[in-house]
């Protein structure tokens, strides 16, 4: 639809850094999508967590009002629905790389602050977040490594019967199926939710989902490797 | 764990007619999990459907604040998020086995009240909606069926390295993935929602449990059937 | 209106432990009228009864949104304004009942949820709570018994110039006084109140009212002994 | 308790048009309970009385923050359980003397801030908005008067096994008993509420504290004439 | 507009101890405008000033429903933003005045309830407070005076071109230019806040407001002494 | 303290189309000071303009939780005291040099949301807002240029008894006096609010601070003028 194979992703740019208070962070980019992410490290838990020697990491999401193309009223009250669900989403996915004992008796909250949404802001807040976390864990010094693994996450659909890597928000509105696939460095699965929006799908669209999105998550980890560079170095 | 083999369901009870005042209802029971479906059907569509024609289907859910082992607070100002991502799951469910346009401009709301909980109240609220549903459906004598297919949901996991069928609560919360399947009579998936809580998964797992919920989804479609009796048969 | 004479109570249901999860519960049913009361027991007081050796009973009042001949939305924020009026008079109601001090620290919550309304929701609320309450209060093997009475309570009115028994919802709304009456099994009254709807009443029919309050009152603490059974023999 | 003997009023007083800007008012004291009372016209009605050709009266009630011997917090968000009750009896009671039909599409809003509380706030709130109703009835030079009759409130209670009139905060919170009524100049009832705080009451109680509200009942309506003075001459 | 000269305030009037139940209070009125300020002393200070051995002094602002011409809706959820703004100035104002060592761990909660609004009500809050705050002060009978100074304010504005000294609603309405001076008896300045309705204005313009405050402050000065009479005197 | 000279202001950066979905905006930077104005272009008026034939500007400000060197948690709910009062301020001062009429019956929201904070964010939110909003209205197009003026914003404060410009935050929170100005090209002051944090200060200070404001406006007018480039030529 904007020129770009079906297999091929957006431009991604991942520039570190960006809110200078935060203990770490991120402007992630995966063409016109634009996320802020931003990791804050406290020194307490949940009250639910305490003293169980474990710390805890959690996310919250989102937009500017002027982040699309029209203007999105400010929540009041609790955040709706759908940012709700993805700020559940960022949480779980990045906790699944943490290992919370070696993390102590910690508390990361992950920001994701849209600037830009042109499709696909949940999978690019989980790609940032990754490079915001592990700039903050990095601060921290910690004798036993806090990251097991590294984490990203794409999104594939399929629209006019053809399987798309990377929707952008038109794509995304016109497809009919829509999937997002969270997945580690190792090649495992911590999430996969692909949702009919309007025909439900077989089993072997579905196979040919997962295998189009393994394509952009390679691409995805080199990202964060380039980003993260001495960081990542032992 | 509660004596069932690992691909078996739990005792599933659909009692038409609970809810004598809506259009349709029923009380599912998937062993101790006892949700009760209503349907509403109102003849308005929300605002941004007006005079197109089309109708509309929308979720709510709740727990009785005694449904589980603890007393729940009742939700004071908006639904709690795991609520609302139930509701919205629940509505998108639904709405993938109704033709809107045939619909006409109506709106159809389906309560989900939790009686007791223990685990799989999601799926089993999406199961038997479609009941609650299509006896709603037929007070409408359409002349064209908004009805193109049935509808059921059962959540799938890996407990101890083994594939489970339709979890209760102690598995549930004991489980390194979980997963709800929902999907079409016809065979087709509405949903796959595969979430690590613990150790990711790969591909191979990925595939014995969908093969695993099929085993259930088959059952789930016979109970409906023999529930809708007289409605489903032309 | 229905068929009943006006000194007939409708047909009253009391269905013990129908929310296995709670300490007590039962389901009761006034003719249509049906409502799901659970008795919750904490061992906590509200902040201001701290150490003082007593206990507190409360209650909470809800509808399902289907309960009714419209569907009701759930309430957002706070309880409108009539549930927590009911809430307030079923926790007076039960406290009358029960000797906090030989009930200890402990907290016992009440939930009424309306599964259908068809006027009297209120009263046979606290009908049902008793026994809710007796059942969970047997649990606790308390030495000194908490219950010091039993308690019931039944509505009548005014309609045609004729007083009438437990009203219906369609009674009720066209009825010009509506009287609700809580009274305990030793025939004292814990809370007597009479509102003119439309036309206020004068000192002889209110002596009416009461005398027509008794013959229901009588026939309710018969059934709930009858619920209650063992639990009430020493 | 204050040097009264068990069947006198506090000291009475109606002080008229005490907020200028509303089109009726009064400041009401009995004893040291001071409530002002205003009523305000408008042009309108809630939308589900429109085209119906007839009025809304309805009241509103708060407490200034240091009209007790505590000071008590601002209401945030709805008002409290409490306030909602005493609004209703207020608007239910008003509305017992008012033809909606003469009122004509208009709202009449009763406003009760308490400046002083001393107990009986809600039988003076009901008092003195009758004299901001009539004050405000007369600028609208209805054709047919809208007002039917007039009406009052005052509590009885048992205390020490005596009946006592008109309750100050002191009498009530150690009162057995505590009933409210309201009622018209005619001698009929618009509410009865007998509530047992401690010990629940017989019926010969009840017919004693009926007895003594007529007494404080007739002083009442001979303020309201005099305060109204040309007002409710014709 | 009103008879008056261009630098006459309107009437002024302190009528010291309206709430009695408060530690200090007064009615302030300044021509039709009229505020009830209270001062409530409570032996505690806030969470973030615990252990400092400094009090607290803090204000709330609201007006009662009918206190203009037309009824404003009671505030629901959280104040409004001009409540907010106008309760945030009044305690900083105050504040100024108030040695918060001497006052030691205590908590002084000025309220300011508007019974009628004709513009100035923040001034008047102010100027009343004061009287307020000095009588709830006098009963702590501290060691070291809390108070340092006296504080008062003013508005003026610009209408027609020409300076006007304490504009009532009418004139507000139709400024240029509306100034809020608070200035202490020592004759330094708190806060100015002069704004823009209209037509910036020049800086010569803004010296003639500062004049023309002046005048109207000494007189209010004044007035506070005369109503705190005895208070005062060492 | 940050090696300025008392009337030097922090390094100002104005980077136009920062947003680029909206119809105007900037990133300004002053110094650490970091906001991100945007300006939206909606064709609708609120309810109380509805045909009058003019528009409206109006405000909302935010700031990113990590804006600050501690999270900030989002608001829930409405917006604080401080970001209602701060919005009132950035509309109020908008609206001063906008011809309502000329603009027509649209709506422009200015929203100022807060990358990074490190003191004057109000006062770099007016001056950033003017940029944004200039470009927005260049796109109307109108026939009557709807812009009459143009307006900046800065603080000016007493620290250790010297007038000082442009504050940062650990300047501000140190200064015995704060106030700002926001003035309009033509030298005319839209808003002049000097509060005293702890010490009251004298006239002759006040001559002091707005004559140091003066230096900080004439470079802030150039920078918005270079920022602006073509836009501003005819």
């Amino acid at each position: 639809m904007d020129g770009r194979g079906n297999l091929d992703l957006r431009v991604v740019k991942i520039e570190r850094g960006f809110m200078p208070n935060a203990e770490g962070s991120c402007l992630i980019s995966m063409g016109n999508t634009k996320v802020i992410c931003s990791a804050t490290v406290e020194e307490r838990v949940p009250m639910w967590l305490k003293g169980r020697g474990e710390g805890w990491v959690t996310a919250e999401y989102a937009m500017l009002p002027r982040s699309g193309k029209d203007r999105k009223p400010r929540d009041t009250g609790k955040p709706d629905g759908r940012s709700v669900e993805i700020q559940r989403l960022v949480g779980r996915s990045l906790r699944a790389v943490v290992d919370l004992k070696a993390l102590g008796e910690r508390m990361i909250t992950l920001d994701c602050d849209v600037l830009q949404a042109d499709g696909g802001t949940r999978c690019a807040s989980i790609t940032g977040c990754y490079v915001a976390l592990a700039e903050a864990l990095q601060t921290l010094r910690l004798k036993k490594p806090a990251l097991t693994d590294s984490v990203a996450a794409v999104s594939v659909g399929i629209l006019g019967g053809v399987e798309l890597l990377d929707l952008c928000y038109e794509e995304d509105s016109r497809a009919m199926v829509d999937m997002d696939i969270v997945a580690t460095g190792a090649g495992k699965y911590v999430e996969v939710r692909g949702t009919a929006e309007g025909r439900p799908y077989d089993r072997k669209q579905m196979d040919r989902l997962l295998d189009t999105a393994n394509v952009g998550l390679e691409t995805l980890f080199r990202k964060q490797r380039e980003a993260l560079g001495e960081i990542l170095a032992p």
